[in-house]
């Protein structure tokens, strides 16, 4: 479907430039740059594709490869500029886990993998790209401290198996889950909303 | 059988409240805790299940996943109580370890490899969940700095294939394995046993 | 093919004993340095293994484990005279990459991966036992920072690609790629050569 591999190719531009930013931040060579891109793009599809022992979707079509390079480029040739992007990159990054939850829970759904373990394999693909970014930086990954971004991959894989229930057809299904997970990402960085974080009560009495 | 599955259950509940506690101490949000907790307690077999090829178990046995949910809320809602369970946890943690290490030990036998590679596929799926869990929370695993942990794992492996060659039954070797594991594990908490740390002696002379 | 095996003993004892000193600055136990050493000997492979879905090398091949074992115990005992192995060590770690960057290549070829992938698959073997000892070590993976080391690796793999087309013949092919990493890698070394950092130029006004 050429219309989703057009988003799959945006998603992949703002996961690249994330990780570009991400390593620029910790100084980086330019082979280090170019890594930590890559994995951002690819890293959640390459865990999913391994659980589900699937072919790695980068290994055997060149235009990840390509794209990555392309916007590592892009990415520090205009790093000055990048700033004025920075609402065009959110946005395609909320297109992009969108994307990616609804591909990854299809591929699981094919394999007969229950619902709630296809919901996980759709915030993995979408996810973990990110977390790799921020485990090679040294970082505790992002998306665990403080954002509403698995959290919305999970909203739109309960969408998705809710309208399957009450009959509605697949391909209907995908795009109003895609969209949920972008609404709630969208909503919850317009108002700053966050998940509550839990800290221990008495850090001194342990 | 039954009884290995209660096990493994309490095994998983272990290692899900150990990677909340360590998720919390990182002031990680619902979602953060959630992920480390079922990272903890699924990732040592998983990565025993990619290593030796064979379906990864908690993508298709939902009692993983509802274990490590209600784990983790419980955990949540009584996270200023947890002291007080504090031995039941270290216990349950040491049968975890004991249980997994077995088990893994003898999926790599049922694949025909050689007996120190199954010692560490046993070890790799006992203890390779607290691992990530420290890599995700940014800590240098805590296994690898002062405690006899995998070590545990090691002894009971090379006690099972001890007793193999002496020519004891299968089942009752996976037993006394375990145990060993268990004992080795209880005593180096007790006598506050640790391996030698080894110091690079001149480092002002590198 | 003897020869080949005896230069992967090589390269196996260099990345081991890398890994040995890095565990030791951080001050690990005996197991957690030989853990270190282990992974920084097999990550590599061990990654490529599975991104190519081939059985994986050290599984299968008891050598790999007595080698690791070996070494760490050798760089444990003599850790204050290492420094006069410094450079055996350094043109051990070159020759492995050189060898393993060829090695990774021609599997992912014999898969029929395109040329660009397969450079990918050869530098991931070569590199990422590296990567994984300084995430297990928490720290930035050297190679992102300042080293020319993959970008041997690439441009080794460049070279076997460009021979390849000229109708060089592929034996010859990969002694002369495997060539090029070292002579790089060597003459990086030698020359305190380093890939541009880019730095971001107004981190102020993001």
């Amino acid at each position: 479907m050429d219309f989703q591999l057009y988003l799959d190719i945006l998603g992949t531009i703002a996961f690249a430039i994330s990780g570009v930013l991400t390593a620029m931040k910790k100084r980086m060579d330019a082979f280090g740059i170019f890594i930590i891109a890559f994995i951002t793009a690819v890293g959640g599809g390459t865990l999913r594709d391994i659980l589900i022992k699937a072919p790695i979707a980068w290994m055997h079509n060149l235009t990840y490869l390509y794209v990555i390079i392309g916007s590592t480029l892009f990415a520090a040739i205009f790093r000055a500029k990048l700033i004025y992007f920075r609402r065009s990159l959110f946005l395609f990054d909320t297109i992009g886990i969108g994307l990616y939850t609804v591909i990854g829970m299809q591929k699981a759904i094919l394999l007969e993998l229950p619902a709630p373990i296809s919901i996980a394999v759709g915030t993995i693909s979408a996810c973990f790209g990110g977390v790799l970014r921020d485990i090679l930086c040294n970082e505790i990954p992002v998306i665990f401290r403080k954002e509403i971004y698995a959290t919305a991959c999970i909203a739109g894989g309960i969408v998705y198996f809710a309208l399957n229930y009450l009959g509605v057809l697949v391909n209907f299904n995908a795009v109003i889950a895609g969209s949920v997970v972008i609404v709630v990402r969208l909503l919850a960085v317009i108002f700053k909303l966050q998940l509550p974080s839990i800290y221990q009560v008495d850090e001194a009495g342990r």
